[in-house]
């Protein structure tokens, strides 16, 4: 493709040569003579004395050390590429001979089951459903159409996995959840009878654990994307359109508000309220409510300049110590004097 | 089943009409008019004002806005409810025709063995036992009466499992414990040669990883609990009635005594020794030996109380290096005077 | 074996009794009269009153209370004969009769590929390789020789295993990066083309997840070793001979150097880069590029003394507080004086 037939595609405009070919789309460091890259602040430069055949770039950049396409949106532009360039996986669309089924099950048209999928009776896999091998679909498990599942990954009894969702390898949707009752010391299973509900568009990492609820539904709803090895306890509810990072832990019965984000490393205590929008920077955890739109660091999480100001002051702490002790003498000197 | 009826199985009197009838079992939130909940403090009066048509109360309460049971403990009572009202999946008591079992294998009475389960030579599975689709079971590893494997499970050769254990989707018993001899900068493997045992009652959350001793075994005594996520190294010893909350991380050999509660994401170095009946507040890790009964936290973990007192005073930090540079300046400004 | 047999083996001197017959080895603590062990400082005067009938110990020992064999390096010599005394498991070298392998798929000689594997279109295994059950290798995925993947592994499409790899169970390579464009509060996919490679002689402990790059590859390189439940986002790099111990996480596009090691529960930000030979202690976690040689504590990750320093007057807040307060009044009284 040439750079021209690309920049239509991506509706951006040329900056140079825009008769050179292009045969790939891979980021700076990997990018050769035939490929086209992106680049954004502060990359811009690094961009210009990379290896790549063209890359592209925000619009408001003037001048350009290479062949360029200049777009509103780099990223999106990249991504469009990323889609177009790249050959799919070969994919049949078919129930492979080796499935188990169980009775009462109903499979929708146009799926690609692959080998050594166990789906027991009463599930239901919607049209276009695609999953791989060693997945393991439960009792009256639902699946709806165009969601993805990875390979050994475990959907138990009842559970619900909405429209176009996408599920990444190892991950346990519906185990129980941990409660029990402790009486003389020792622990009671309290039976989890309740689901997991993932809603339309929802896409789940690799090696994530969540919880059925202990009666009603652990639920996550549309459009949010939880990131590998995020634990999910009993009765959590994180709404729309969050984004829950890696090895994030959100303890029983919390309820999330919508666009909310974890990033890496967060925690939570259990049955508290976190409003929409909030943002909780790395390593975060709130022990109480948070109100919406709150931007909160530290453990317990409070608002993050204070938690920053803090931080700072609290490491000036071996300077505040010697001061403090400066100051015990010098006063100590003049109560003498006085 | 009539209120009457249940008040009758869970031991408790009745506050209000007796003959309503009830046919579900669920939370408060979620409860419509025919089903049961329960509520104790501080959700009483949420209970009151609930859509359920009953609910289960302590029975130090005098009056209540709706009929109710009232019992010693609601939530034990509600367990047994639970247990009752949910109908069980249902389990065929055979050995499917996928499996695939190894050389000298004994597998006992009324077992359920799912499509696709792997169980090598010279394994033991007892009578009653449920293994899910997809389960693995090493050479020599034994699982004990009446125990629950759910789907995608790894346990590898010579680990033990006992009788009543319950281990949750993804996890794997018995993975090589992290041990190496580095010379030179470069890391060789120490063979790791002993095995796991799960001790009677135990029951293991989703995608646990617990490693096999070096030598030896690596201990999770009977009753103990473990949430989703957590990793035990090589040769750790957990006691018994433990509770072991999601993300933990407990490092090589070290020991923990019974009735030890580790909250979410909780850590512990390796080689030490924690005494019987210690409680770990979420997020904390010891760093040294912890004597019986201790409740700790922080990192290093330390007694709550003093970690407490010194995260408020720390919290304080920016107004102490404020106060401490006022003191500066009007001692400063005394000590020119005299 | 007599000790003395086993000295000329590990190339050590005897200490006592060269008769003694030893039918087994393991550590102090489970040691029985016909055992070996080994003890070094602290454990080397435990290892004069343990059970054990002979005891390997560093060659400085001038004396010791049982049968020893002096060795420089006693832990290099215990792994030896644990090797020497395990009796390995039963192997058989075959494509067991359910493997299911897909069209254009290599595989070298002398392999054991046990029941339900599954080896999508495309792919290649090296000589030796010992895939154990429920392994799924993706399309164009390579395992190179002697590399042994461990049951319910799942190996995506185009990751390229190098050789004497060991991948531990639950664990997933290749899953998608967590990558996401978000316009107007939703979350679109960016799409992840990369691929995963592990170089030669690395090994990767339980339920690790290992995200493919989004172009490019994520690297882990050669001799480094991976603990269990560690996360390792898109287009990571982790240099050779790393060691990463449990429960850490590196997030997106942080290159990190050769003979690094991360201790248990640390973290690490995205896109900075850590020099060679740093060690970061246990939860510790760099925010910023960190110099080669680095040795590393806290959230902030500095300098360890450093930390350590700051730690120990933080922890005297609650005193520094009072004291604060108690200058304040002294200082009042004088200013009142003067």
């Amino acid at each position: 493709m040439t750079l021209q037939e690309i920049a239509k595609l991506v509706d951006g405009n040329i900056l140079g040569k825009a008769e050179i070919t292009i045969t790939g789309v891979t980021n700076l460091d990997n990018a050769t003579a035939s490929d086209i890259s992106f680049a954004v602040e502060p990359h811009i430069s690094q961009g210009e004395t990379c290896n790549a055949g063209a890359v592209i770039i925000p619009d408001n950049v003037e001048q350009y050390g290479k062949p360029a396409i200049r777009v509103a949106n780099p990223r999106a532009a990249f991504t469009k590429l990323l889609e177009l360039f790249t050959p799919p996986l070969k994919i049949k669309r078919e129930v492979h001979s080796t499935v188990v089924i169980g009775e009462n099950v109903t499979i929708g048209n146009n799926v690609a089951i692959m080998p050594y999928v166990v789906i027991a009776d009463d599930a239901i896999v919607g049209d276009n459903v695609i999953l791989y091998p060693h997945t393991y679909v439960g009792q009256n498990a639902t699946i709806a159409e165009d969601s993805v599942i990875y390979p050994n990954v475990t959907i138990r009894e009842y559970c619900r996995v909405g429209k176009r969702v996408i599920i990444h390898s190892g991950t346990v949707i519906g185990s129980d959840g941990f409660g029990f009752i402790t009486e003389q010391g020792k622990h009671s299973k309290v039976p989890q009878v309740g689901n997991v509900v993932l809603e339309d568009d929802v896409e789940i990492g690799a090696n994530v654990g969540i919880d059925r609820a202990t009666t009603g539904s652990t639920i996550i709803k549309q459009g949010t994307k939880v990131d590998n090895l995020v634990h999910l306890a009993h009765n959590v509810v994180i709404g729309e359109n969050g984004l829950i990072c890696s090895q994030t832990g959100i303890a029983g019965s919390t309820k999330v508000g919508n666009n909310v984000t974890f990033a890496g490393q967060c925690g939570s205590v259990g049955h508290i309220n976190i409003g929409d929008n909030c943002v909780f920077v790395a390593r975060s955890a709130p022990i109480g409510n948070v109100p919406a739109g709150s931007y909160y660091g530290g453990f317990p999480a409070r608002p993050h300049k204070e938690w920053l100001r803090n931080e700072a002051a609290a490491n000036k702490a071996v300077e505040l110590v010697k001061k403090v002790r400066d100051l015990e003498k010098r006063l100590a000197q003049l109560e003498n004097k006085n």
